[in-house]
């Protein structure tokens, strides 16, 4: 039996997405293959607010947002091989997926056309799926991650959908020594681009439009900051030079996406990992032939991208730069968050058991 | 001196794309590192219609149009090592470039930023530069490609453009044994694709709106033909299955952009070397995260490539399926093409010279 009640704060409208109010919620069955944890923290992800106020489209409501979740194992199923309860553990943005498919079966079951996200999702059994600003959560083997020992809980939480997120494709499209790498938009994943880059190897270019980030992005690491303007004019001295650009920006409005294009050597890569709710900018044939590069996105990482990513940060000693909220002030966090007023992450800490 | 008239079928005036005239026209002057050629074969490439219309923007006239050129040398420059006089040569859609630029000095010439298109630009001493419909043309080692011993000179000429188009992306991107290859539209390129993406040995599906082209395509070896609708109830079948998609497609109006994105494996590549007049069918940053899937295009290739790829040609006995036209029916070729009735190139042949 579970030693945890189930609660959390949810918000019940998307008209009042910074309302949230304290609601139980039934979890899905335990299986023999589930890790039942007691959370400690939750990371607050721009997902979260993308999906309260109805950006990214219809939500099941109530709805407890919440997909960066560290805790302690509260319980284990027969079948569970890497955890034991008292073990630290978390959970991004993913908690399932079909476990059989040609996805699944290659380390990308990011990509598995079955994935159930971590909230307003469902399971197979119909429960709506609830997640990480609350007390407890069960889930899966395959989507909890072992929290390395000399990384605290408060640094990992937001690593598990932030850094992931781009820890990921970086590391897909090979990121390391010898490697140019931009990052547009240093929020919450930009910053992480940078810390992680660097732990890689690469060379890194920050481009912000916000000059007062200035000096936090070179403390954060990056060997150029690049002061951007919507026309584009920054691009011309870097045509052709990076080899890699991640993008977080979520706003699509605005976006000098062909001059983005344009700083990519031969067949480099522009991968937003931002998800603005409108189109991005139409686009022509012809802004991608000078130089033959590729846009496309990213969804999340892999659990083994993951455990690689926590060690990574575990022995390099990557901090994430963070601000800690108890859980209770969620209504602060995403209101902040969507002026972008956070350096750079909100956590959440526990506050209801 | 040169033993060749400088001749060619011209188009005056955009409005008048469809109305061609013999013109004189001065040859760039020749130096140590070029090689004269008179032209026998040149195939009529859909850039030579974008061009001469005006659909991809202003271009210089009197424009005599033409970038899949073969005949034979007549002439080598004191520095020219892999040409003598009485040889079969080639000529594709570059004809310069830097020389020296890091794209130059990595095999991908094609993507030097200083690069001269074989009409419709200019040589750095200011003479424009003319196409193939023409009895000569002279141009540095660099782009004349030999042709092999067995490769006719007719079945050559349109591979130097149409070929290498979709050569050098399904090389680049990995097509061969175990991989599956999608090839949207099936004209000039779209054949020239098949051929080649069977040879390298890829599993290739033809996606075409032309139930009238089925049994052709076949014939060229087609493992799959897919007949397309606008709406793209095709795609929903390959979902996730294909390692690669060429599209040869120029037209943007219409295109089921997203259900052809939708049908890639994990980080799978649409690389459109078709180049529409007007902007692609606007994206959103959701359309590509289901997969990780990636949109580009490609610009040619480079000689590397071309001659990998005539002796590829040679060595397998690939011939293109070619109508053949004299010069002076340039107006046939160019008329007919526009309106997509031709199987599936035109290649003409000198009538000048």
């Amino acid at each position: 039996m579970s030693s945890v009640e189930f609660k959390g704060y949810a918000i019940s409208d998307p008209k009042k997405w910074n309302d949230f109010s304290v609601i139980e919620f039934k979890p899905k069955a335990f299986q023999d293959t589930d890790v039942e944890i007691a959370i400690t923290h939750c990371g607050v992800c721009g997902s979260d607010v993308h999906t309260i106020t109805g950006g990214w489209g219809e939500a099941p409501f109530p709805l407890v947002p919440g997909h960066e979740i560290v805790g302690k194992v509260t319980r284990v199923g027969s079948e569970v091989k890497g955890f034991k309860v008292g073990d630290r553990a978390g959970i991004g943005a993913q908690i399932g997926s079909c476990y059989s498919c040609r996805a699944c079966k290659s380390d990308n079951e990011n990509y598995c056309s079955k994935s159930i996200n971590t909230y307003a999702s469902k399971y197979p059994d119909g429960i709506s799926t609830q997640g990480g600003y609350s007390t407890a959560i069960r889930g899966h083997e395959q989507f909890v991650f072992p929290i390395p020992e000399n990384l605290e809980s408060r640094h990992a939480a937001s690593m598990l959908c932030g850094g992931l997120t781009v820890y990921s494709p970086l590391v897909r499209n090979g990121a390391g020594p010898g490697k140019k790498v931009g990052v547009v938009g240093i929020g919450g994943l930009g910053h992480y681009a940078i810390l992680f880059g660097k732990a890689l190897g690469a060379e890194m270019y920050a481009f912000t439009h916000s000059k007062d980030k200035i000096e936090d992005i070179k403390k954060m690491g990056a060997d150029h900051v690049v002061v951007t303007d919507d026309e584009g004019e920054f691009a011309k001295d870097l045509a052709m030079s990076l080899d890699l650009i991640i993008s977080t920006r979520d706003v699509a409005e605005g976006m000098p996406l062909q001059q983005y294009l344009s700083m990519l050597w031969i067949h480099g890569h522009f991968v937003t990992v931002g998800l603005p709710d409108k189109p991005l900018p139409q686009l022509s044939a012809f802004d991608f032939c000078p130089n033959g590069c590729y846009l496309g996105s990213s969804a999340i990482g892999s659990k083994k991208e993951a455990v690689e990513m926590l060690q990574l940060a575990a022995d390099r000693g990557i901090k994430p730069w963070i601000e800690e909220l108890p859980m209770k002030d969620a209504k602060q966090a995403v209101e902040r968050l969507k002026r972008n007023d956070v350096k750079y992450r909100f956590v959440l800490t526990q506050d209801l058991a």
